[in-house]
């Protein structure tokens, strides 16, 4: 079967991605392994792949742009698509877009620039019939940006410790697709891998009401 | 012919949207006529519309979250769909998307929610072959949003007088969408009308380099 949900744990080696899918109520763990790591998170749903991980619908809803445990991410149909259950870090993006050749050459100024976490995020999700234009903005797990006070965005190394994680629980059925994230300035100068597990669903699935415990299988 | 180019100055009524057509070179000026009014601003390429304005490319490139005369935005596939020639106000917000049913619905507890800028984005865009799923974030034109120190959004006044004005320059033959934003706290209280008005390229039509000046028709 091409392209199962992960169990156990797997990892993204640096500046690669890939594409998998998730069922209501598994549980999707994201771990900095080595510290100082990004990793680009974005979703759609199965039943209808137009639904896809909004970051405008959820930094509206949440009044904040710092998703974190007890936040929900939302789709573009104002539906949850992940509840944040639990979070180490409590700093992660959701205003820009997966770095990808034309952000290395727009910002960086490459001549031969590297695909980025888009070309990954396409490359992972093609197979699953995600094409590159329906990629939104992605939810920047661990992604270190701050707001000067004229608007700027002041891009940190990212707060993440070896071995912190964020773990979300899926509130329909997805697709997924998972980063390393590929840009120098946004992990403190080097590329490190991104582990990942899915956690299986306790039966049976649990109620769409966000806040009520997963026990993982 | 439907929805052609509205040239002359047009009035969106206070919770209304439209769809019009832009080519590249001129340019749509956007006007609060009563002051503290958003709206809500959309764009797809007419050659592909499956190519839309992306509020984290934009902030991205321009680095910063409050976009200007100066600045450009872009679309998902890193090319300028505006260019902004000038801007009387220099507070718009690019994080939130169009207040929707569900927006009312979830943050302002209504039984019987008003379909708000999305559904007037819906119904403007239909025609023109938009549909709802392909919205994305919105450029929300005069929206004072300001980031507090733990990231919660702070929706203030707009910053907007009576008669101020933002000019922006189609890089590209456009589909877009316009609205008199419907959400009360967007607006400090008050439903007011939009103006706008579409002026016509100088020929030949400019090159796509920021900076060179077009002269109105």
């Amino acid at each position: 079967m091409a392209h199962p949900t992960p169990h156990g744990l797997h990892r993204l080696a640096p500046r690669t991605g890939t594409g998998f899918l998730l069922e209501r109520g598994q549980r999707l763990r994201v771990v900095d392994p080595l510290g100082e790591q990004v990793s680009d998170l974005v979703a759609f749903a199965r039943d209808d792949p137009r639904e896809w991980l909004s970051s405008g619908r959820s930094i509206d809803y949440a009044n904040t742009i710092y998703l974190t445990a007890g936040h929900l991410l939302y789709s573009n149909r104002s539906r949850p698509m992940f509840a944040i259950e639990s979070d180490d870090v409590g700093w992660h993006d959701f205003l820009l877009t997966p770095c990808s050749r034309d952000t290395f050459r727009i910002l960086y100024g490459h001549t031969d620039p590297h695909r980025g976490c888009f070309g990954n995020l396409c490359a992972g999700l093609a197979p699953l019939g995600i094409p590159p234009d329906a990629i939104p903005t992605t939810f920047n797990i661990f992604m270190n940006v701050t707001i000067g006070a004229t608007g700027e965005l002041i891009i940190g190394p990212p707060r993440s410790k070896p071995g912190d994680a964020i773990v979300l629980r899926a509130e329909m059925d997805l697709i997924v697709g998972l980063t390393a994230c590929s840009a120098e300035l946004s992990n403190n100068g080097s590329f490190k891998p991104i582990d990942y597990e899915v956690l299986r669903a306790a039966a049976p699935a649990p109620p769409l009401r966000f806040g009520e415990g997963v026990t993982s299988g």
